[in-house]
């Protein structure tokens, strides 16, 4: 008999899988996924870019490429972040084929099997994906607990992870004076600490906060930075980056060659390009603004149909509300199942706790839906919970 | 202090970098690499594709797709491997963001810490560097030995890795009677066997020898196939594919979604109108010409100026000739940093050996250079040899 597969693959879910295959079921409402509204794509311009790149730059688009990333793109990503004081060369930034990747990556260079991480409680799932195969165990980082200690917190482990702007599941924005502590105690404890933003640019109130990473005043400490296209422009880019110390960039280029060898020409040419031409500032106030719309019209229809089973914060950014039942024996994996049933696809809680055990929260995402369809999701929700605690 | 990195990091070799980084080094002629030469790239017609495919499906190329690759790729792909009796359904096919990570995703799924692994010796060093992570033993299959023994090589093993078609490092190709001892070998032993197949398009004389995988007669058996389409239009479009057993292709299509989440829509939908265009075939003869002509250039030069010192089989595809050392106490790896000096650039042996101690022969490319370059790089090999000689 052909001997198993890897151990790893027994402890994955298959959400993910669920949710993607969910967008086939004819006529249901997803509400689950993380994916951008279609028509924020910039796909006149974008087609445009791809003939012009390949056209003038045929062997680096169409070539292999450095491992660590197109030097003008790396160099386009460094001139881009460095403020607030924060310097950053092109030597601190790898090129990487998604923010996905970029966390795979991670994983490859700073743990070694059954290592600890330091995690954002509750985690992004993705993340919690990528580590998988290395079989982590996970110290909760509770980072609006008032008694959040974040010394304490990153101590001893291989490397914390945080995503500060507008969480993965829960929307939430995390202060400043918590993103100081969590600098101040990488630094303190000479901790890795990640600090991944692929929601930044979604903010619908308020002012941006500073980056953990430019409160920890420096590119060649402990804190890295990740950051994606594919919420500012187009996830099938696939382009995203890391910034980070010299050392931690040489030992990710390393696991690059390992892994993909490098990103596409093709494609890091058009998110130059992209970049260069402001594509992402013209874009940006369109997403926002309808993102804006529909995330209001998702709390709207949470307040009209879901206040008696749920409660929520409204998000000022992101893609996601985070929904947490009144009833803590209420489960929403049960839920999960049952919304499919009946045409709603929404993110049980238990797949963005590493345990996979907590089971009183949804992740709903606003995005992808317009005002309309969020409507009728959470009314199909609604239509659910009441079959369920008759038939409880 | 920051924990240091993981421990595989240790056992990385800098050579494919120093590859990379040669590439800038003025006037020098790299004859090291595996690359294409440049002027083979459909430039005009592939930014004319890439225009059109982004144009006429935004969503499909700008938003995320599916993990396991656009349904119409995969089914193309199944298409056109479906020969000599061979069937393969789309479910058969993962798409991979090259076949570099199509050898990281089999890595992930198949090897466990410490796991063995049954490889054709000397072994692709893009795969030695892809199972690193995993801390992998090796069992070195002599495929060219007669006494040679197929289920002994593969019994007990993880899997078996062989690249039958003019083999990276050493241009060969595998025999029939050997196809047909590893196809049975796999299938008696029930041993998952990995045939690698970058090259199968770039055969100069000759007719091409069946498929491992038709010749073990099912797609859903222990054989599996990978491909890429940087040999035969672009290595930047970053698309291979893995064809195999659907309990394979399923755990690696979890593997992939801890991955990258899915390939670029962008690459994957240009990749399937080049193939559905015919781009594949009507770029093989002009390709095959120019290789033919290098090959024969590159021997020419070997004949002339390096018999003193090397022998060589002429290749009858791929892209290397691998000279091997008639003074056993020649040291490639010196000879290596001597040409560097010198300005040119060749793959030594010990790269392609999972110990890093064959020091005996190089890996010559004859692609990426025209005729003349390649003879100035073997004469500039011949003057290091020379001067060697001497201080010896």
């Amino acid at each position: 008999m052909r001997p198993g597969f890897a151990r790893w693959l027994n402890s994955t879910n298959d959400v993910t899988r669920r949710f993607l295959a969910a967008g086939r079921i004819r006529g249901l409402i997803n509400i689950a996924g993380g994916l951008p509204a279609p028509q924020t794509y910039p796909a006149a311009e974008l087609a445009e870019i791809a003939r012009q790149v390949i056209a003038d730059h045929p062997q680096e688009t169409l070539g292999y490429g450095p491992i660590d990333g197109l030097p003008e793109l790396r160099a386009a990503v460094a001139a881009r972040f460095s403020r607030n004081g924060l310097e950053i060369a092109p030597e601190n930034v790898l090129i990487t084929t998604s923010g996905m990747h970029g966390l795979d990556l991670l994983g490859k260079v700073l743990l070694e099997p059954g290592g600890l991480i330091a995690g954002h409680y509750p985690t992004y799932l993705g993340a919690i994906d990528a580590w998988r195969p290395h079989h982590p165990t996970y110290r909760t980082l509770l980072l609006d607990d008032p008694a959040f200690d974040a010394a304490a917190g990153l101590a001893g482990a291989r490397f914390g992870y945080v995503v500060p702007n507008f969480s993965n599941p829960t929307g939430r924005l995390v202060d400043l004076v918590t993103r100081r502590d969590l600098a101040a105690a990488a630094v303190a404890t000479d901790t890795w600490l990640i600090e991944d933003d692929p929601y930044g640019t979604l903010q619908y109130d308020g002012e941006p906060l500073p980056r953990v990473i430019e409160l920890a005043g420096t590119a060649d400490g402990p804190v890295a930075y990740l950051g994606t296209l594919s919420k500012q422009i187009a996830p099938g880019l696939r382009i995203g980056w890391i910034i980070g110390a010299r050392d931690l960039i040489d030992a990710l280029t390393m696991a690059k060659q390992c892994t993909d060898m490098c990103t596409s020409g093709v494609t890091q040419r058009i998110a130059l390009a992209a970049i260069e031409g402001g594509l992402i500032e013209r874009l940006q106030p369109a997403i926002v603004a309808l993102y804006r719309e529909r995330r209001d019209a998702l709390c709207a229809a949470l307040a009209e149909h879901l206040a008696a089973w749920f409660e929520w914060e409204v998000p000022v950014g992101g893609m996601f509300v985070w929904a947490v039942a009144r009833d803590p024996g209420l489960d929403t994996d049960r839920l999960f199942a049952a919304g499919l049933e009946a045409g709603v696809c929404v993110a049980p809680s238990s797949v963005f706790d590493p345990a996979g055990s907590y089971r009183r929260a949804l992740r709903l995402n606003f995005t992808l839906n317009p005002p309309d369809r969020l409507a009728e999701g959470v009314r199909r929700l609604a239509s659910v919970l009441r079959k369920m605690e008759v038939a409880a």
